[in-house]
């Protein structure tokens, strides 16, 4: 296993703000892995709201199960997330599992297991032992405090190489109000899989059902607009947090999404998740390279967006990234590939700005030096113009290297 | 690049017998290649019946195009086949060049343009000069034998490591008849992409209607049933010619794929696509280890190959699989992420016969000691048991190596 920082980690680092109503914790509970802290609990105050999405795999980890039949009632009080052990295809275990924690953590806060939400991220088909909370719990929610999100980021990590944040301030009426949120990326947990957390928390007053419409819109363009390699976790999670603490400072209650007061609001929290699936795509297994693949003039989006993710997933498109190879014929065959309208003859493809391809064939232009020198660049743009309609999407994705292989499949040697 | 021969190679190879009706010859035509041949003849007799089938990408290669619309004949006289350049991604000069390729050939054998069949593999985007063909394919008609077919077989390959022949005799009435085929597969040319050709030859007398659906039905549970990267060329080509030249030994004329005379034909003409069908993933790039994937208790066949390609082209159980590791939870994640009809409580998992999981849970009888052999073998089969229905399917594969990267990523390096 790689333990080098990604070379695509984020220099800046951001400030990282307290949030009304939001307190946090960490432990080493001894789940997995040893010295280092395995257990997040976020206090929340009575009346936040809450909103979740979630993996689409058929085969969901009990967590998922857990916070899905709880989003419900739209209220939460905690959040309790362990690293180690994700506590998938644990059969009966895996709820009874996720009934203690609940229980547990219930009781530490002071609140019903019903405003417990849960995640799990690390090995799966082992059984996670969940009297390891029993205490641990009760300790964290005796220590909570508003400041410490890089501890809180750092405890959800598996194979992550960095914690990753962000955040952002933004005016809701008149009052100031701040989203803050983490999250865990594609590193995968030797011997197991990777999986997506991220949590995001405000102290604007958002009711849950405007909060569930925007969670859903929001992703659709960011974490929704990320692949690794194609492969779905049992385990994504993605939760958001509105205290309302800022209601106290004025700032108006939002109970619809398409409030137009919520305007700059809407547009902050769907940058902090644009951030934070960023970060997820530049922490790739063995990434050394972000890829960020355009597609338009489709027929629709929902067609650029399949085009770009036929590109983005093509083990062919990403080795040849990987060798800094602006290889424009596999993504014709990915394109080719996607099932989607696309004429060869009005295709055409650039590579970090420089048109390679164009109406079905190699561009008179092209200058393979030239080319070659843009591929080495840290962060490759692959724009493809179909030249159909005005269907346009953007995703990210990073390169296939060595690194991912040797991550995936060395562990046991 | 690695020119080793695959460790998946067979080590039987058949004697190839001679095809009434069937002539191949062979020559250096310097498309790409040094000190290597590069171009096909095969000459068919008059009367040859023709079936095809051809990647469903949308952006198919100019011999694709040109195979497609003269299939409507439903005659062949000749097969011109060429490695080193796909003549794919090249415009209008592409389809000129087709037109250019068939009309040479067509004089040096002296039959109609729409009688004479194209497949092109290697790089794409490259203009194909068919000038190089002029007088090379007169010579090849002139010299053309029925035997030599490893000799036809390595002149199609690219950066296949092994010639892929199969062949197989069968009664068709009281006379025997012959089938026999060969394919290139799954080596990536350098700097371009993977395209699987293949060509498949009888005497038997079949008509192009019934031939073209005895392909359809046999590529289902052959060439459709092999993945390597999930990636689809612009110019796979599966193409079929029956002479009719053992009509005079007596052999019925078949003019409908189920007429019951047909049973033993129909079942050897299977048998040819499966073998040359698994030699294409013995021979994919990198590949260490063949993988079989079967599916069952699905709802229906169709979900259970939906569930068998997500666990075949999941790039972390392929990578599992490189590191001999018998790693079930990724095989969930491949099921769980297919969007089929899945119950994880009822999921059971084995690899090489040893069951590791079961009821969704780890199985208690699970040994790590004991799968870790078994995963050393150099065929790995991962057997799902969905316990829904009676859906059934069964995939090939093969490992997802560094080597892999390799070839198609350190090439410019």
């Amino acid at each position: 296993m790689s333990s080098a920082v990604s070379p695509l980690a984020p220099t800046d680092v951001p400030d990282m703000p307290a949030i009304a109503g939001v307190k946090l914790a960490t432990a080493a509970a001894g789940i997995r892995y040893k010295n280092r802290t395995d257990v997040l609990l976020a206090l929340l105050d009575p009346g936040t709201t809450v909103a979740g999405v979630f993996t689409l795999s058929k085969c969901p980890s009990a967590p998922v199960e857990w916070c899905r039949a709880k989003l419900k009632g739209g209220k939460a009080r905690a959040l309790v997330v362990n690293s180690g052990n994700a506590n998938a295809f644990t059969g009966k275990t895996g709820k009874q599992s996720t009934a203690l924690t609940a229980a547990i953590a219930a009781k530490a806060v002071g609140c019903k297991q019903d405003e417990i939400f849960l995640a799990s991220t690390g090995v799966i088909g082992e059984p996670l032992d969940a009297t390891k909370f029993d205490g641990v719990l009760e300790g964290l929610a005796g220590t909570a405090a508003p400041d410490d999100w890089m501890g809180a980021a750092r405890a959800i990590m598996t194979t992550d190489t960095f914690p990753k944040v962000a955040t952002a301030t933004v005016k809701l009426g008149k009052a100031k109000v701040t989203i803050s949120g983490m999250a865990k990326g594609a590193g995968m947990i030797a011997p197991d899989m990777a999986t997506m957390l991220s949590f995001i928390f405000t102290d604007a007053p958002i009711s849950a059902p405007a909060l569930q419409a925007l969670l859903k819109a929001g992703v659709e363009d960011t974490f929704n607009a990320v692949t690794i390699d194609g492969d779905t976790s049992t385990s994504d999670t993605l939760l958001a947090f509105a205290t309302g603490a800022a209601a106290a400072k004025g700032a108006p209650k939002i109970s619809r999404a398409s409030d137009p007061r919520a305007k700059a609001f809407v547009k902050a929290f769907n940058a902090v998740l644009a951030d934070l699936a960023e970060q997820v795509a530049r922490d790739g297994e063995g990434a050394r390279k972000l890829v960020e693949i355009i597609v338009e003039g489709a027929k629709s989006k929902p067609s650029a967006r399949k085009i770009a993710m036929s590109i983005a997933n093509s083990p062919l498109v990403k080795t040849a990234i990987a060798g800094e190879d602006a290889n424009w014929g596999r993504v014709v065959m990915a394109v080719g590939k996607a099932g989607e309208p696309a004429d060869r003859d009005k295709l055409s493809i650039s590579f970090n700005g420089i048109r390679v391809a164009s109406k079905g064939a190699r561009d008179p232009s092209y200058d393979e030096a030239e080319v070659s020198e843009a591929m080495k660049a840290q962060k490759v743009q692959i724009k493809v113009a179909l030249g159909l309609g005005k269907g346009r999407d953007r995703v990210l994705t990073c390169d296939l290297t060595k690194e991912y292989v040797a991550i995936n499949g060395d562990y046991r040697s």
